[in-house]
């Protein structure tokens, strides 16, 4: 029957057929045929080799699970059509004791899920078809292996029994043989432990296990389309954000054997190195063994430069393929494969899943190799990612002074420190109760992925480079250490030993991700400097091609050198208050604000006066010829002061004390104390507000008290001069923030530029400067056409302006409703990490576009946490500003987000 | 010389030469003229008896100011001129002592300022003059009486002499005399009094008084234009919004004299009663006087029905002039008139000032008798006026049960209750201080005028109906006694006594405007239902016009009965909180938030769940057939908890405490007291926030506690069908207050949808029913579209609307910074007492838009303070809403109002 009259079913060999019906584009062929069935046509369309087979589509899955878990009509026609080609290609037939036809059915979607939906090998078997494989082999033991290893999938995917009732029965076995390994289980041993696992299938499940090959693999396709909707799965697409309704395909495909003798081996290897990127095949690979057991981590496994010893021809071929693969997909592969018999076959490719280190330097080694555009390569690199050159690493004096407990591989980077816990669902808890966790396991499975997730760090006692705790650690960032064999986990007294050593769970524990090394405590950590090479140059193309500015918001010269090696284009807000809250001032901040009368606060603030020059001195030095802009004072004058409850709680202890004093100088000593804790409690009284966020700071708190603001701009300008004359170039940008309505600017920004003037006056020199606003009162943002007459710049405070526009404070929200909002769903993200566009974002076009009317060249950003996230600035991209201004940790983050937004765009 | 080449100065007869030459509109001629001079030669056109004379116009005062005080070049021939003119017109001549014309010279604006400008009276006189005067009339002591009274103004208006320094010769001079009144003292006393006047003013201003008439008509012209920007004038144009650059004219009039005789008299006369609007004429005046003596409030005034026997024709002559004033000007007329040896004279006319009440009945009667439309009586009233008629009264019981200390003229209605201040400056600073004021001053003068806007009402012991204390207490609606002329001030012991009575400064003195009574104490005051029969006139027309619907905001059915009482097609607001904090119910309340279980806070619940059917059953029952919204729960929980502080404090308190007790009983008992309070202590402060204005509070909470709001549901659905079910028709709008996201009327509005039928569907009745929001966060407006997806309508809660979009805490500003801001001029106006356009407006505006695209019959109304204020609802008409909601006193006020907007748009 021809090819094209079949509607579910395709060939491996049909790639471009299929690509043609889908219209040509192989994202299309993707989704009908699933990654991995996409992956396996395309490559048998290259050449590689892979085992004959073919493909149910996604189509068909949906059509099963829309239907109530029956096969769409004519499919089951379709595979057994199929079927029948693949025999013809192979020259066996399925279920032919005397020629057989084994095939395996795995799951495959859209998008990669590792490890989440079923597989069911070695289908085809039943007890006629093992006598006549026993024949024509002769290793009995080799096919009864085969057959207890789908009697137990079988009965586990398909059936659901539980796999511990399977272990049992090999564990039975091996005790009746008296023996420690499964491979020394003999061929009868494993003819009886296929016979028991039928009959507890059979127990257990209340059916048997089927005789017919098709019926088994009927059953095995309807499990595969039914794990799609089994809950590891939803969680997992929950927490990757993949949508529901895909659907997956099932490959069946022709069996292939690692494990028939010492010239057959499977493995997986990735095309280049995945933790540091390096062009170099690399994996793992196990002599006469199933794969399976590579990707279990059950069995120590081989690294892969070990095949081009032991198998160079097989070594070369696998090469080749890799090269080929990656010229066809133009990205790294994580190829699966298995010599058998001496014949390589690739099972299955996928792009290779790799640090945050591999995906700049294979994305600059490809942009090099000619593979793909640099556009390209700045596309591929992910702002989160960069966020991992940045990760804490231990201290080093820290790392030298202290030794390893125990080593493991170094399998994705980065130092985490926290208190251990030994399974997924405490360690989640004390994550969300706030504490930092290192999660340590035997092994891990999909089952434990929520515990990863909340974990800083991971550290597995077995697997290896590919094991799901690398691969899960590495994708989402974890730093993580496995296969650390030489600890022990003793899950009855819940601690983990090395040795003499004990580290009871809830105790520190702290692991370096990069090197592989776990130690005992609490480790210093420190951030490094970000120098890697490749870094650097996707950096350096992401400049090309951004057209935002990236400032740093920073308030001391060594945060102003930091943003500045980082790559920031100037100073986006520089908060005065921190330099007040120093211990030093604080005591002179207080007297102005307690000041009694218009003299003593000027006093205070004159003396503030030297201090501030200072300041900005340093900050225009470390930012010579680039813009600095400084806020004025912002923060409520009561924050200055001391907690009110806690005055009022001292003052009852002081009266409590009162009554233990006999004589009567203590007495009086202590009466004066209360009196003058009792003032000071009165004046904190009167500045204290219902909701302070609303309430007297910004411009508000500079017209009411002119001339601190006044001081400020003369420091400012003052330091200006100063460096200036020291041969430097300065670009202060006078800052006002708070401001709703134009006329705090008519009156603030008046008095201010006055003096900005006097300044420069009594210095003789012009300083280029600009005075500008905040916009973070939704008002402003509905008025900019007003303010933008007064300030030529604005900078937008998203933090405030969502707080207001969205009426949640965040001082409460994060410990209350909003996080109830977020984990129920109910809100789809947290405001105050990315911009809310359809409120906070509406008032920044308002703004943008009213304040560019009145002034066309007017100065726009933001400034604020969200001045870092890659999704918000692709939004400030969009909307037209000039620059986002974030910490300087994020500087490099943000300019390969604008990179990003602008070649979106 | 011809009129048309004049162009300064314009007699009175060519009032429609001026109109024509001015393009026509009345408006602009009094721009030119001043009202009076306008006035003055619009009588004189339309044939009423003026004395002859001429206006020096307004630009001839701004050139005069501009150019430094000197008049433009040509005006003073032309004035000369004019003089000329009214000499041939009246027979006479400017300085002949044989037969001498004598001018006065007088400011007239082009908006009323009464007493802020100057006056000369009796200019021409001088020793020449006077002799022939005194040969012509026989009666030396008159014109000696006049001759002091120029010397006496021009010292005081153009030279700068301090009135008290002519006061104390004429002391003197009765002392010398040994006579007690100025009429006592004999021409030869006035002779002396006027040569002495002359010598004062020589020595003080250094200047001597001018012989020529001329001359001291050229001074007083310039000293008036001066008057312009004295201080006074410049106080009276900030306060009434007056702009500071039109500048006064001068009219130079022919001076008739009321006091030559018992055939000559003067007053003031009103066409209307300016107290209640009766159609009959009233004043005052006094046969032989000046005009001076009546507007003093010096001597006591006859009423104006003493004229009609005193002087029939005269009588009957004003009131010929008055019906053909008001034919002329459609509006009630506030008159100057002198009688001049049986000849009437009318000096000016002017729109009369009255009371709201006149003002209502006035504007009902003329649209009755066609002088307007009933357009046009809607207009008039101002919304402010209605507000007359709920102003506080003295409660009837208090009043019966108390005897006035004193009485006077009913000259401003309403009841005023504070404690006494007896000068302006003290009124005012203790009204800042948020005291209530009486202000009690002998007479009251323009320097008074901050005191009585400070004050709650004013009593003077002089003065009359026509005194400047009753036209400026009527223009600015303060209740007010004046003429209480039993009581005696005693300023240097600063008090108030009548007979035995002794009330001194800051005591507490209760006024009954509108009976004219003087009350000890701090009497109860009652507002009155509004029944005027006038007023139900107009707010049936305003019904009429206005597109808007008004609405009441009432939480109790004894609210929701006024508000329907009142007009109100509807409520607009519930809050369904207010019933929360009834004594009963706040156990309960508060049983259910410390609630340490589920099943503990369902039963506290499901107690509250009768309350509310009952409360809301109550609340239909009133509003019968017309639409109820119903707010769901919105303040944040810790409000119906005791004050955080204030635990602290008890906690305090206790210890302390503890520390006294002896036996064991006793301690323990205190120990036990001091752990539930602590514990209590700790559920209170979980519930802190800091900013609860953002918090979790309105939808919110509903969405924590899901149980809370179905149970209010269910409470009106219930109630609904219970009314229902007694034959009334109801209509509950069930609002969700403080949305700021689509997804949340997702959640909680299905989840009360769900309840709503599920009570429909027991109860096997079904209800009219909507749900919508509350649009009270920017957010919520920004994505207004998405809101209207769900929300059947949208109630914008302009207060925390305000709040948010102006980042201003409502709690903190009226005493923080916003009053700073409104005291100096740095806002124009409170956004929490009129709605903020710019921001708010444009929120509102943007929503509007957005929801009715998505929903085109989307109900659309405000609520909250704004609802009643005049401007707002302007506003809220221009932006297209259907009503506006506003506490039920605010109805009426609010239906004018919205008539008004209607009628301007």
């Amino acid at each position: 029957m021809a090819d094209q009259e079949r509607s579910y079913v395709h060939l491996f060999s049909e790639f471009e057929k299929v690509r043609s019906r889908v219209g040509g584009e192989r994202d299309d062929v993707r989704g009908l045929l699933g990654g991995k069935g996409a992956n396996l046509a395309e490559m048998t369309g290259l050449g590689i080799p892979v085992p004959p087979g073919f493909t149910v589509s996604t189509e068909a899955c949906n059509a099963f699970l829309e239907a109530g878990e029956t096969f769409p009509e004519g499919m089951w026609e379709e595979v057994l059509e199929a079927i029948g080609e693949v025999e013809r290609d192979v020259g066996r037939r399925f279920g032919d004791p005397q020629n057989p036809l084994l095939v395996s059915c795995r799951s495959g979607a859209r998008f990669s899920m590792p490890g989440m939906m079923d597989t069911v090998l070695n289908i085809g078997l039943n007890d006629a078809v093992v006598e006549g494989m026993v024949r024509l082999t002769g290793d009995p033991r080799f096919v009864y292996d085969l057959y207890r290893r789908l009697v137990q999938m079988f009965g586990n995917v398909v059936l659901g029994v539980p796999d511990e009732l399977f272990e049992a029965v090999i564990s039975r076995a091996k005790r009746e043989a008296d023996v420690v390994e499964d491979s020394e289980l003999s061929a009868d041993d494993w003819r009886a432990v296929t016979m028991r696992f039928r009959e507890t299938v059979q127990s257990y499940a209340g059916a048997g296990f089927p005789e017919d090959p098709f019926e088994q693999l009927r059953q095995a396709t309807e499990a595969v389309f039914r794990s799609w909707n089994g809950k590891r799965a939803i969680d997992y697409r929950n927490a990757a954000g993949i949508a529901h309704d895909l659907g997956t395909a099932v490959n069946i495909q022709t069996m292939v054997f690692g494990n028939m003798g010492d010239d057959c081996a499977t493995g997986v290897s990735m095309s280049r190195n995945a933790s540091n990127g390096e062009p170099e095949l690399e994996g793992d690979f196990l002599v006469n063994a199933q794969g399976e057991d590579v990707v279990a981590g059950i069995r120590e496994t081989q690294p892969l430069g070990d095949l081009a010893q032991a198998m160079p021809e097989m070594h070369a071929e696998l090469k080749a393929a890799a090269t080929a693969l990656e010229a066809h997909y133009r990205n790294m592969q994580d190829m699966e494969f298995t010599v058998e018999r001496g014949k390589l076959w690739v099972l299955q490719t996928r792009d290779g899943k790799r640090t945050a280190q591999a995906e700049v330097r294979i994305a600059v080694d490809m942009a090099g190799e000619g593979l793909i555009s640099r556009e390209e390569a700045v596309r591929r690199v992910k702002p989160d990612q960069v966020d991992f050159f940045l990760h804490p690493q231990l201290d080093r004096e820290a790392r030298e002074a202290s030794q390893p407990i125990a080593s493991g591989l170094n399998v994705s980077p980065g130092a985490a420190v926290g208190v251990v816990a030994f399974d997924a669902d405490t360690a989640e808890r004390w994550a969300e109760e706030g504490r930092e966790v290192i999660m340590v396991r035997p092994e891990t499975k999909p089952d434990d992925v929520h515990g990863m997730l909340a974990a800083k760090g991971i550290v597995t006692l077995k697997g290896g480079r590919t094991s799901h705790a690398a691969l899960v650690a590495r994708q989402f960032g974890k730093p993580a250490v496995v296969g650390a064999s030489d600890m022990v986990l003793d899950m009855d007294e819940r601690e983990l030993k090395v040795g003499e050593i004990v580290v009871a769970e809830g105790e520190w524990l702290s692991i370096d991700g990069t090197n592989g090394h776990v130690y005992e405590g609490k480790l210093v950590t420190a951030v490094p400097d970000l120098k890697n090479p490749y870094l650097l140059k996707i950096l350096e193309w992401a400049d090309e091609f951004r057209r935002l500015d990236v400032r740093a918001n920073a308030d001391y010269p060594r945060d102003a050198q930091r943003a500045r090696d980082y790559g920031a284009a100037g100073i986006g807000l520089c908060r005065t208050e921190h330099m007040f809250f120093e211990t030093t001032r604080l005591p002179i901040v207080q007297r102005m604000i307690l000041a009694k009368s218009a003299s003593e606060r000027r006093e205070a603030i004159s003396e503030l006066l030297p201090m501030q020059r200072e300041d900005f001195a340093g900050l225009f030095r470390a930012m010579n010829g680039l813009p600095v802009v400084i806020r004025l004072l912002d923060p409520p004058l009561h924050e200055f002061l001391p907690n009110y409850d806690e005055l009022i709680q001292d003052l009852a202890d002081l009266k409590v004390r009162l009554q233990h004093h006999s004589t009567m100088s203590e007495i009086d000593q202590a009466l004066e104390d209360i009196r003058g804790k009792q003032d000071f409690l009165e004046r904190v009284e009167t500045l204290r507000e219902s909701n302070p966020m609303l309430g007297t700071r910004g411009v508000r708190l500079g017209i009411l008290i002119p001339e601190l603001t006044r001081m400020q701009v003369r420091a400012i300008f003052e330091a200006a001069c100063q460096v200036s004359r020291e041969g430097l170039e300065v670009e202060p940008e006078v800052m006002i923030p708070l401001t709703h309505h134009v006329r705090e600017l008519e009156v603030q920004q008046t008095a201010l530029e006055e003096e900005a003037r006097e300044v420069m006056q009594e210095q003789n020199l012009e300083i280029p400067y600009r005075f500008g606003t905040m916009i973070e009162i939704p008002r402003a943002a509905l008025t900019a056409g007003e303010l933008a007459e007064r300030a030529q710049f604005f900078s937008f405070g998203t933090n405030d302006l969502t707080q207001t526009t969205c009426g949640i404070s965040r001082d409460d929200a994060e410990s209350g409703f909003l996080m109830h909002y977020i984990r129920n769903d109910i809100l789809p993200r947290n405001p105050f990490a990315t911009i809310d566009e359809g409120g906070v974002g509406r008032l920044i076009q308002i703004a943008v576009e009213d304040g560019r009317a009145v002034r066309p060249d007017i100065g726009l950003g933001i400034c604020g946490e969200h001045g870092g996230d890659p999704e918000s600035i692709a939004l400030c991209h969009r909307l037209g500003l000039d620059y986002v201004s974030c910490s300087p940790f994020r500087v490099p983050i943000a300019r390969l987000a604008a990179a990003q937004a602008a070649l979106d765009s």
